[in-house]
């Protein structure tokens, strides 16, 4: 039988749950597994569903759940979750987060198809190639900016990408381009958020001498390291290790840390409520 | 508004979350919290649901439930969030785990309520009595097992005690008790099982010279050490540590693995199905 | 045999271990364990050696040592390892940490005799009272600073106190008094920092929308949250759980954190190089 | 200045530091790092002392602390920090802990040399290929493994191999290659030992219903899964996650587990001691 995954965020109230599990109902859903949130700061309501149903055609699966939707106005999605998300990889110089995905992909850990990587350097060309996966060197400069989002933008629509990752992309977006994909961006940050916010992370930890290191999965918004935090790990340190050592450890930490979050985006798990993203793990 | 915890297991199949939203909603119930598990080795299907609702009778509200119970033949409780359960802590001699406990429930860390301390020797009278909490010592030798078990059983029932919690009680309950009290008795063996059962783990621990040790919270059975596992947890150790330092240092995990499961089953976050214990976090 | 622990701190340079090995030798003892490091960036050398020697007179060994001592200019302590450090407490209203402390002190777990409890508050004199500990409310407020760190300098003198650990103790030390104690006053800070300096940090964590929070035990400095970090330690959190559950589950960490810290200092295993703590687990 | 790390074993008792920091002065050397431990249940001592010295060569270095070794009838390693040891991996078809190695290897983050993997099958092949690594297919079954090993010996001298690394190598090697061998072959087995010994480790977590899951890396004996512990780790779990979802788990544990045990064979900081395995971090 189909397996399908179901998210609904609306104004919370009662009846929400009965009114959608009456629609499941309806189309002979089974439900495996549900989750679901109030949020007391905003009143918002979330929802993830993942359910069986005879009914193979998710068109047919979203008309009879539209009825529900419409009573609460909700923001809704169903996908077959055989229909991986499309997901755009953007990296610059640092592979050890590129290849991490890569090998997942692969190897059938990550529920994702990756169309397309995106590079400001030509330098991860080759580790792209081996895996099969389309690689695109568009360089920026402060100035070509507006001209490469706009290439960026036009990649997107024409690959139908679901999600962008930035794996290490060392450049900062557009303020318009986080808006327009806002939800849609996941960035790794290598820090401890909201320690060492900003550029060298690993030098400022070492130089104040922490006591663990960490990493920091978040979405992005167009104020840089203040984007709402998906995951985070850490990993204990000490002082006899040099900025140098630091940042190899932490690699550890970022690789798990995004994948952990992309895995989590590619699943339906997250949904941005204000500035908290509630993870349905 | 006054706040539920409902439980519910039964036999998985469709219908039964819009069963019981249906009827939660007959009881102007508003859903906080819900979570729910189908198991595929054993086919049960376990949900807990924390709402709020008008009613201020836990029986109409049970009333109200009753129809949807019987559908599904499901084994189901429905509690008032602030009548806490009633725990009988059991003790030895080490009053690590016992202090954390108590501390705990003074500190309104955790929701039980703790009519009774019960152990085989006198030693931590003392520790109970700045709590305020009544300490019975109850001896016991191989040969007045059985009588002890009889007064236990007669103090379960006089009291009220929803389960018991073996805070580092270092004698066997048998066979019997187990049975008849299955599902209601939590453990902490100071051992990462399965490995390191039986006696002394931390000496085994030292001589086979891992690098981890860990502590173990379980529900009892006659089968010593192989009980359903609730929690577990770890620390780092290395080869400079003795024994006894192991010990010292397992006691932190004893008593936060411990304070975990027993907040669990005081929120009605534990279900045994089969071997094994869902926990809703 | 007695058990001594050295500790030596001079500039860096080639000899230095192998003389102190010398006068070691001229004290017939044998060393059990030894650490040290030379710092980069300061190019200072630090090193602890844990021995046993025949000799049973602390001075004695103190004055074979010497020679070796003069010839680096080294920072030199040497203390027979049954002579436990004494420690002065400070707390105010939160008795978590002061419990774990004195728990631990009572088990035997710490190394350290408390002399004295301190507090600006009278709520804890009951729980010190039960550990047989004597307990001084030692109010204060902006205008009498001064003079009550007039009376805790007259504390620390009379008593022989060797360090003072802040165990939730909400006040601010006066510029001055953390100049003259340097290296000598530990506190726990209920973040992982550098996140969440300052007031309310669960608040702040719990609105950053934070996926671990930490704690972090540091020595204090004049400038308040940015004392040379000794432990961190961090804890999984979810959007579920608002900031008093945070607090909850915060107070597990920083009782961790601080206790590994005041063993770390009663067991002379911390050196102040610049601005970082060296650890030498 | 070329650095070294030397190592010495030997039985337990004074002088032993001070003899070879003589030594170590009379080949001008400065201690960067030193670490000891004195075996309370063996009465065995081993040291690692990391220095530099102005003698180029590692020969003459060697000669210098000659004497020293004699007079304790030690084991005795010297290395000059930049020589790096030489690795033989064996794999089977399993590949995430050999793309692990050889990712960390290439990107500077281990210092080892691979110059050889080997396989019972042909998979990964083309990986080692991508590496520019020499793979040889040298298949085995029962009947055979008596000259497959033959041909491994002729390998590891052939190769100047230092140790061997068994990264996911489903064979178990005959009881007189483990002994000829002992010390320098490091295994990951895919549980957190001593539980889950033997076949499918994931299988039998499942079934157990544990909440972490681990993996152990140990120095191979002829005992299977009875052999010295290097390192350990784990990963929480809960009741939703099936075998082949813990075995995805798992493989995060697993890649880090054996990385840090092979970097700490290839840095001289494993010591195997009696049954134990003293790691200097």
């Amino acid at each position: 039988m189909p397996r399908y995954v179901m998210t609904v965020r609306c104004a919370d109230g009662p009846g929400i749950v009965h009114t959608f599990t009456a629609a499941l109902l309806e189309a002979h859903g089974n439900i495996l597994d549900n989750a679901q949130y109030g949020d007391p700061l905003t009143e918002q309501f979330c929802m993830r569903t993942r359910f069986e149903s005879p009914i193979t055609d998710v068109a047919e699966v979203r008309r009879i759940l539209q009825p529900a939707v419409h009573t609460f106005g909700a923001t809704f999605t169903v996908r077959d979750e055989d229909a991986h998300q499309r997901v755009l990889i953007m990296v610059s110089k640092f592979d050890h987060c590129l290849l991490d995905l890569l090998y997942r992909w692969q190897a059938g850990e990550l529920p994702i198809e990756i169309p397309l990587v995106v590079s400001n350097h030509p330098d991860c060309a080759e580790l792209c190639a081996r895996y099969g996966v389309p690689y695109l060197h568009l360089p920026v400069t402060k100035d070509t900016k507006v001209q490469q989002e706009a290439v960026l933008r036009g990649l997107i629509a024409e690959h139908g990408i679901d999600f962008v990752v930035l794996a290490r992309y060392m450049q900062v977006l557009s303020e318009q381009f986080c808006a327009d994909f806002a939800g849609r961006i996941i960035n790794i940050h290598h820090s401890f958020l909201p320690g060492f916010k900003g550029a060298r992370p690993y030098q400022q930890a070492y130089e104040r001498g922490v006591k663990m290191i960490g990493a920091t999965a978040h979405l992005v918004t167009a104020d840089l390291d203040e984007g709402p935090i998906i995951e985070q790990g850490v990993v204990t340190v000490d002082h006899s290790m040099d900025a140098t050592t630091l940042s190899i450890m932490g690699r550890d930490v970022e690789r798990q840390v995004l994948s952990r979050a992309v895995r989590q985006q590619a699943e339906d798990r997250l949904f941005l409520i204000g500035h908290r993203v509630v993870v349905f793990h």
